[in-house]
């Protein structure tokens, strides 16, 4: 079930002629606050503001000619919808993106952007995922799940390949998990291709079902979803779970003023701009001080899309 | 008098081990709205925050070993400020800081956190200069001009010496102009190194000194200093001066909403944190569509040393 080293490997060269290799930056300064060697992996600036793009590049790369002529079909009302349609229009196919109808303007404007083909429909996540399956039932489209899809996990991972690339000695690959793509195939990056570099993952403390999942052995649900960290709500999946039980080494929760003032921090002092859900894996270094101290920390800045007429400072 | 291709590399040679080799990015976006390929040098992810810790560091690492023990000196309340401190720090050197008593906390902490000494006095250039005058009389300090000094100027031209080896055919190099450092040391590093390509700069309209200057081949003052692109309200120098009338093909004026405007679309479409100043450089490009239309631009971005809590946008 879990996929292999050569799997790993192999996405990577899959999805690299379409995405950005994007830089690797550190900063002395968030070195000497957090007593650590950071290098943070700047997804920020990848192709439509994250990560995403690499895993849904990836799915849709395993399509068969047939299939991608019928397109790709997803739910999501986040940077998931805006790298499924980049991806897809990329490559020639096409997307539809299943949103809220109560989604923010911007977001849907981001998504037409980039050439996906909105179905608004009711929030309820039951609706939204009976419109997609009526989608893949009158398109034959594909449907693409946005982190509980072994090539969405490959791909998500590849950020943790170049970084372990650059970095080969990492003791550390953190990165925030909310429905955990992006720290299942970070794991298995780390654990393949690190020299017995550990995955951890930073995790909002007001909405850490994954840490209680991996307590538990079972995937729990948050009962509230008062977080900053808008990206980090969604619960993990059966496909990326039994790979965080086996290769993720723990689960550091932070709270929001932990977070907002990590991502303070980034903002000013490496001047990019970063999601509340990318500051929360910096914020879980800075709360685990002993744990990181003098270690070589890789972080995956997962996102920049953000609204900067909101920014929480 | 004009620096030769010698000195261009050897300042590249001198300062690459103090300095970050910034990263290259680009936008497919950008690059449908301006109609031209734009590479962005990224400084403002430089040490200090901006470029101008290349021209400090050359310009120490140019001084003997008795005038290092003596330190540096000079005035600003600016980025030179923050990047004379941050390199003198790094090269054991004291670093003395003229600074007005009315400068911002901000500012003044800033310097402080980096090892400089301030030194307080009126805002008034004259007395401003003769504070400076004093330190070097005291203290035996040698005085570091902002962007007149000709190993200054060298330093500030790696940027553009680094963006050319990563892109070596570039039409244009295009650098924002306020005192003249970057665009001259710029301008050099384009001639002696690129294949026919071609310097512009970018200036605000309200802060015109430079455009003026190359129309009358003498050194003009602004009258009026109204810009929000507060790194550019200087004037040219001796040394500077000359370089910029043989080297620099064009100054563009940008008016105060061009600036904002591209300011806004690198922040949110980049994801990176830009001065104003940085962005003039940007704005002169999408000012002027017909020209770099179809061409390959390189574009410094100076800085990202800005008040996060007054974007103007």
């Amino acid at each position: 079930m879990i996929p292999s080293k050569q799997d790993v490997a192999a996405a990577l060269e899959r999805v690299s002629p379409y995405v950005h290799k994007t830089p690797v930056l550190s900063s002395t300064l968030l070195n000497e606050i957090s007593g650590a060697s950071v290098f943070f992996k700047c997804d920020n600036l990848q192709r439509g503001g994250s990560f995403k793009i690499r895993g849904a590049t990836n799915a849709i790369l395993q399509l068969s000619e047939e299939q991608r002529t019928k397109g790709v079909v997803t739910h999501s009302s986040g940077n998931f919808a805006q790298a499924l349609s980049l991806a897809a229009r990329s490559l020639g196919v096409k997307a539809y993106i299943v949103m809220p109808d109560t989604a923010p303007e911007v977001k849907k404007a981001a998504v037409r952007d980039y050439g996906g083909e909105i179905v608004e429909c009711e929030t309820v996540l039951s609706v939204r995922e009976a419109t997609a399956a009526r989608i893949q039932e009158e398109k034959g489209a594909t449907f693409v799940h946005p982190s509980d899809d072994t090539q969405v996990i490959l791909g998500q991972g590849t950020a943790a390949m170049e970084l372990l690339e650059e970095q080969p000695d990492l003791d550390y690959v953190v990165t925030p998990v909310g429905g955990g793509g992006l720290v299942a195939g970070s794991a298995l990056s780390a654990h393949y291709f690190g020299k017995d570099c550990k995955t951890i993952a930073g995790e909002p403390l007001e909405v850490d079902d994954a840490y209680r999942s991996m307590k538990s052995g079972k995937i729990e649900s948050n009962i509230t979803i008062n977080t900053i960290a808008d990206g980090l709500k969604t619960q993990l999946g059966e496909m990326n779970f039994p790979i965080i039980m086996k290769h993720v080494d723990q689960i550091i929760r932070v709270t929001e003023d932990e977070i907002i003032s990590a991502m303070k921090l980034v903002y000013e002092r490496m001047k990019i701009i970063i999601e509340p859900s990318s500051a929360v894996a910096f914020a879980a270094v800075l709360n685990k001080k002993d744990l990181f101290k003098g270690k070589k920390v890789g972080i995956v800045i997962s996102g920049g899309n953000v609204d900067l007429s909101k920014l929480p400072f």
